[in-house]
């Protein structure tokens, strides 16, 4: 058993912790927690042995009545491999610690591409990260690209990419974010730096990304355009995109406008919390002109990297090949919708 | 004097009555309203001649105590030209009073391109519209696209536009309208109506459109991809949005980042009702990576074809020449920001 380590136990970590335990061939041998906030009290009531992110605050986990097995450093000592979840910035400081136990170690998208040796996502190049002592699996939104991008480049060939991000203010929780009753351009200036995000995936991409920040909260919507090499018919690319195992195709009779009812959806079919880990695709949008292939997707800023951190602790030991490891992942998770 | 009748005074028809008003060239002979409510009460006292849109209603506005000049008929007869600014689908309704007393009309861009002759941009085709009985002023975000086009295309050319329109969910005032926290693709199936709308304008431009609704009231937001025939620099392009009458392109120095800041900046320099009349295109987004040209404006869905209402008039009664007609409307608004 691949004995998992989590350092951060927030909106990323709480979720990989529960994915990494449904795997048969892992364990989450402790997270950590910089506060003893309430998902400091639900990794100890999930079972999961807590350590303090920062060893000068442990006291303060005594205070709170939440018992902890140690400090981080421990815990990455242990660990065969260490999945850091933590704010954007601290997972490159954390590395060096890393690097002093030797324990191989996966960052967030939020962290800059040179802070790991490679980007990873596993649909596109899960063999490149095997062996690294440090690599960094893409955000949400270039997961969603990534995933987008791999089965068209390899079916019809690209032109060129162009997407716009409509992305929502903030997660549910987080409550100082914004914007209220505004579309702000953000960034004003492009591209934005999703585009250049995909390229540490596919480096010789062509692809211009522009982003814009609104006020939802549920899911970021993608309004792509695929610029491909040839001029397939729309129901084909249809297909090969339901062909996919992270991709949700949401057929017409579903009736599924927006986010809303997406996340309605993963609450009826019983999703841990609601999570969707799939690209979530409109079938009617799927539309060619030309050579131009246009389409919506709905993409849970919370949850799609994932299952792709599953595949990461699998492809950064070496311990199975792509198609293997997603098949396993998907499986133990339930994906499909 | 051009004898001018606004037959609806709602958010359009407000905004036509009061910019007539102030050209040196044309009158408001009269407003027509079908219900008596706040917007009748301060016709009333603006001094606007109310005509009640509905002859069977003039009761309910004699119980309202509002005073009546008479039926939309009445008015329709005595005009050199009326404004429709009904509800969508009313206009076309109306065409057959309007033909009945050989009064040209103008509709407005929530009417299918068919009720009328012709479709009118400023801009881009005023000649056309002269000697029309019936024209029709395209929606907000088609003139929005045309102001856009119109100078690109006669400078570069243009293989293709490809436009994501972030669209406001309702305006300030339509309390009944949504999303609330939600990004829905609106409509899913592609292309929007409005590519096809802009080619009414442009009837030879490739133009593919992608809409979305979100839970925002101030402005729609596009983000546009113009790919060009030529590959001038940013600053160029630039320089010759700059130079147009109706594009306030904002600089970075303002600070302003998305509709709120707009609207706010519209109130401090004392615009009627905070309208902007201009597409307010972020100059640090404009960009050029290749042919393809990059760019983020937002519209002001309540005013931005407000100007066009009052050039169409001059047009469609051949009155003035396009260059002329919107000098003469931009200096009475004081259009420029």
């Amino acid at each position: 058993m691949i004995q998992v380590a989590i350092n951060g136990y927030g909106t990323i970590g709480k979720r990989v912790a529960d994915a990494v335990r449904a795997q048969p061939d892992m364990e989450v041998v402790g997270v950590a927690k910089t506060r003893p906030n309430f998902e400091a009290e639900t990794a100890v009531e999930n079972g999961y042995p807590l350590y303090a992110a920062i060893e000068d605050r442990m006291d303060q986990f005594d205070d709170a009545g939440i018992e902890l097995a140690g400090a981080v450093d421990e815990l990455v000592a242990t660990a065969d491999v260490v999945v850091d979840a933590c704010p954007s910035g601290i997972g490159a400081d954390n590395v060096a610690m890393y690097r002093e136990h030797d324990t191989p170690a996966l960052l967030q998208g939020g962290e800059d591409a040179d802070a790991a040796e490679v980007s990873f996502n596993a649909r596109a190049n899960f063999d490149e990260t095997t062996g690294a002592d440090v690599a960094r699996v893409v955000s949400c939104n270039t997961t969603g690209l990534s995933r987008l991008v791999a089965p068209l480049q390899e079916e019809y060939g690209i032109e060129k990419v162009r997407a716009t991000l409509v992305r929502r203010g903030g997660d549910p929780a987080q409550t100082g974010r914004g914007p209220i009753n505004d579309i702000l351009p953000n960034p004003v200036s492009l591209p934005s730096h999703h585009g250049p995000d995909v390229n540490t995936i596919f480096p010789d991409l062509a692809i211009d990304t522009l982003g814009l920040k609104v006020p939802a909260t549920l899911m970021h919507t993608h309004s792509i355009n695929v610029e491909l090499e040839s001029a397939p018919d729309a129901d084909e690319v249809r297909e090969l995109l339901e062909s996919q195992s992270r991709t949700f195709v949401i057929d017409e009779h579903m009736a599924i406008d927006g986010a809303g009812k997406l996340k309605e959806y993963a609450q009826d079919v019983g999703r841990p919390r609601a999570d969707i880990w799939e690209n979530c695709i409109w079938g009617e949008s799927i539309t060619m002109e030309d050579n131009d292939c246009y389409l919506f997707q709905a993409i849970h800023q919370e949850s799609d990297v994932v299952p792709e951190n599953v595949d990461a602790v699998r492809a950064i030991l070496g311990e199975s090949d792509a198609a293997e490891s997603i098949e396993t992942t998907n499986e133990a998770l339930g994906m499909g919708l």
